[in-house]
């Protein structure tokens, strides 16, 4: 499909003058630099090769990862932190190994840029039985097969418009917040296009205003009595984040996130209570959700894992919900305005005097539970004990499992963002992801003004990781990738052999949930990292004194830093624990 | 597409009575068993486990992989040993991840069924916004991914046919020699089905003999006066390494392989002269080739990178090519029969006296050449240094890099197998790939009388895997399961400090051609290997001394056992070689 030409940003463009010429990958990379593309992830391969040497002339990073994968997934968390992530892969075998990752972006919205240089147009057109392919001349299979797991494809095999398609293909990226798939030949990367092949047309934009779903969702606020905000992760691609604290603070009702939604708001505001998680936690909180009669739903994501099983999606009729380009008030659709235009004229026209004022919710805390020194730790105990190493500015991230779980009660200091497991949950995405996470973070961080020296060495953001073993298993060679990067983060591994989520799910003591057993101290030394820094950077816990013996010093230290954290193979909480319940019941139904 | 009811096999059903029934999980594993599969890799997930409970039961081995592109690339690793291989994915992430391994299956056409666990048929059909999907309540798109790298797809939502299914999807797989997808919805796992459900239906097949292609080519036989054997490696697809060593002992004519192709015949014949390398090799070896008048070409498969970028394929008018369904003589295409059989009533019906009798071309022997005891490790001669190492037995695996290009030159024993880089070329293909021919391997000598305890350790069969330390990033996590399942295996590391052969192709000094730097010497005690083993399997080599010393003692131990050898960033050969001197030229005349 051709990029319809009335969708370029004028206002963006980087060159004026009609006669220029620009190589086309001068300009795709200018233009990812521009949208705020500082690192670039990847694999080189025979197809990209001459496409990589357009990359750090550009002042952009590359990062090259271990595999197709892992690049994808760093390329994900790095989107998630900085807005916009890309990365680079050759034709066939490197673009299909990062499908599984392009995929998880689709599900969760994330605006990630897939470049696969691909051979030239001379071979593709001759059919030439080439490797990477079939060796049966056919090269569209694995565009296809992108197409499915991204929200845009396009193929720059005409200098006449590939700075068109390219403008388009970025926008896509951006508009939906979703991934794209962008193919250049090896013959065009350095074919020198005319400027003014780039038509600039005005963009096409929604009407901010709507004034009738406006009075609605007014009218419905100034009559509630039990009201309530619910922050989901699908904020983050709404461009809604700037407002939630402002309605959340305007209205001061009381408010949860979804665990897709967790890290999306200040943590610390009176009237914010954390994850809803229904059954699973406070009872007054459930009560009061499950009695309200008026639910703020902010960028719904409706799956099963974020909804704790479908069992805490608020009645429509009840909800007004705030997606991108849509909202719904009661079960009535207003289509195509800008989300974001509507709750920022809807915090204009607030009229804080008509909403009820709700009181008596017992506030958001968490302690931990009574523990001796010497005990072993455990998962309910765990998250809130490491709870006070959280510092403003921090990245969290959880990998699915056991510690998706856990996380889900952690109580974050102002400004830290996390990054969990809700849709896609594939086991291995974290580890890259922290890549990605890190990088996009300390990038952040060299645009703003330097920390004076005698600011707290505690108090420099850091990203953190809790992951476990067996998803550990999947990515850890970007392990590697992280040390060479030099960035900083904190990786706390959950050992409790094997993949305890699939334990509680089915099968508990059923071998195919064992993994091997590696030697996790040795991984630093192993992975490259200075002897040194290595020997002082892992840490062991086996008891809360060995934990908080770690957690005094863990901060201090810099690059990338390794705790295994031992608990128990059965040991989970929640939902889990209920699973394996019910298997430990039916098996002595057996017996 | 439902199955054609009339490609079901009934000589090889397992069950008689009418009246009997059988869970569809039991009745999968049990053709597998049936059909050779005695170990099955994957990794489990929310959609699979239930499966899962019915592997061990078939007696088939559950092999854990780390993740499941390097369950697909073990899986195709044991296929191309065993015959068949299988892998079970879970829906969505799994699968996804395992596409390009089940991609190179295909493309270098290895029988590999590729089971999906996926959820229940009533979540599917409520389009439930399940985990592992789009969260969108579309099902279908991994099925319709898979359409473009399976040769055929199968879903098992119907009790009636699901056998029957199972039959038809086995049976492409083994007929095409192709990866094959099937779906078990997670309600379906279970489930008991009538075996009359499955209907016998006679077989279709081709008729063996076709009078008219065997008599053009024996006319074509008895008149050649240059005549030469070529064996490809699609010879292993269609079914014909039987009779590869009759043909070229019957007629004496002078042989070489392709890449491909190598390790499909025994090389140690007088009239076997290795990989037929064109520019690159012995000159009377091309000048006898390019002059030839009559080419039998086995198994043809005509990538660049095994035709020595097309340089190396036979004139259509002098060639008899024997494929999968048709053998072409002199462009004329004799279609739909049996390769195998033609081949078979050929050897039964040559007349030998009439064929030409060819002498005076050059042994093939591999010599090293002159090297002082001190120098470092050069690719020119490493793999000569190695040959002696081989034993009648052995697989010998190169990776795509310098180390499938030096390993053209290996001169094995009788009987080793091959599985080298050729056209799909994914690195990290190759570790996994070792897991599985490994398994296959001691599978296969299970099956036969154990050897006497006085026969020398030595002698031993056992699988030598040649990597570069690029492509063992890919997929290092699986030597962790090589050395659980207790395989015996000979890594040898080629330390070149990053992609040397994309440094060859472009960019020799660019940053994106470096890896991260590990410490090789640590890897078999960070994945899990005991302490002790560990240190005595661990060898370095930096110059012929220490890799003498090395290949002395590296096939007495057992196990896995690690050797690093170092050699030069630059150090490549053949076309390789060509391809770097012609980047430092052009960087001459830019100076």
């Amino acid at each position: 499909m051709p990029p319809p030409p009335n969708q370029t940003r004028p206002e963006e463009f980087l060159f004026k003058t009609m006669e220029e010429t620009i190589k086309i990958a001068d300009y795709l990379f200018e233009r990812l630099r521009q949208l705020g593309v500082r690192s670039l992830f990847g694999v080189p391969g025979d197809y990209n090769l001459t496409l990589l040497d357009y990359v750090e002339p550009a002042g952009i990073r590359w990062v090259g990862n271990c595999n197709e994968l892992n690049a994808a997934y760093a390329a994900d968390g790095y989107a998630r932190t900085n807005g916009l992530g890309a990365l680079v892969t050759t034709f066939g075998v490197g673009e299909l190994s990062a499908a599984n990752g392009i995929a998880g972006a689709y599900a969760e919205k994330v605006p990630v840029v897939h470049i696969v240089g691909t051979p030239s147009r001379t071979l593709q057109e001759s059919r030439a039985l080439m490797h990477h392919t079939f060796a049966d001349g056919e090269y569209r299979r694995f565009a296809a097969m992108h197409s499915h797991i991204t929200i845009g494809q396009t193929n720059l095999t005409d200098p006449r418009t590939a700075l068109q398609q390219i403008e388009w293909i970025l926008q896509q990226a951006l508009l939906h917040s979703r991934p794209v798939y962008l193919e250049i030949p090896e013959d065009m990367v350095g074919f020198s296009v005319l400027t003014s092949s780039l038509i600039p047309v005005p963009p096409s934009q929604f009407i901010n205003s709507c004034p009738q779903a406006l009075e609605c969702i007014l009218q419905r606020m100034y009559s509630a009595q039990r009201p309530l905000i619910l922050v989901d992760g699908e904020s983050r691609p709404c461009g809604i984040l700037g407002h939630i604290e402002d309605l959340i603070q305007s209205t001061g009702w009381p408010t949860w996130t979804t665990t897709f939604g967790k890290g999306l708001t200040n943590e610390q505001m009176r009237n914010v209570h954390g994850v809803y998680v229904g059954v699973y936690g406070n009872k007054e909180y459930k009560a009061y959700f499950e009695s309200a009669d008026l639910v703020i739903h902010l960028g719904p994501h409706l799956s099963d894992t974020n909804s704790q099983g479908f069992t805490i999606l608020p009645n429509e009729e009840i909800t007004i919900a705030f997606s991108e380009t849509f909202v719904r008030v009661g079960g009535r659709t207003f289509r195509d305005l800008s989300c974001r235009g509507l709750i920022k004229q809807l915090l204009q026209e607030l009229d804080r005097g008509q909403l009820v004022k709700v009181d008596g919710l017992p506030n958001y805390i968490i302690a931990v539970g009574e523990t001796s020194l010497r005990d072993s730790i455990t998962q309910e105990q765990f998250y809130r004990f490491v709870n006070p190493l959280f510092c403003s500015g921090d990245i969290v991230l959880t990998e699915t499992g056991t510690a998706a779980h856990g996380g889900r009660s952690f109580r974050f200091p102002p400004n830290v963002r996390m990054i969990t497991a809700t849709t896609w949950l594939s086991i291995g995405y974290m580890l890259p992801a922290t890549l990605g996470a890190a990088l996009a973070q300390r990038e952040g961080r060299e645009r703003e003004v330097p920390l004076p020296q005698t600011v707290e060495h505690r108090a420099r953001p850091c990203v953190i990781l809790f992951v476990g073993d067996g998803s550990l298993q999947m990515s850890i060679q970007e392990l590697s990738t992280i040390i060479r990067q030099k960035v900083s983060a904190i990786i706390f591994i959950i050992n409790n052999n094997g993949y305890t989520i699939e334990r509680a799910i089915h099968g508990r003591n059923q071998g195919y949930n064992d993994i091997a057993s590696w030697c996790h101290l040795q991984a630093l030394s192993f992975f490259g990292d200075d002897e040194d820094h290595a020997k002082k950077s892992t840490f062991t816990a086996r008891t809360w004194e060995e934990l908080g013996s770690v957690l005094r010093v863990v901060r201090r230290g810099d690059g990338v830093r390794l705790v295994e954290v031992f608990m128990g193979q059965d040991d989970c909480q929640g939902s889990l624990s209920d699973l394996l319940k019910k298997q430990i019941a039916a098996e002595k139904m057996t017996e």
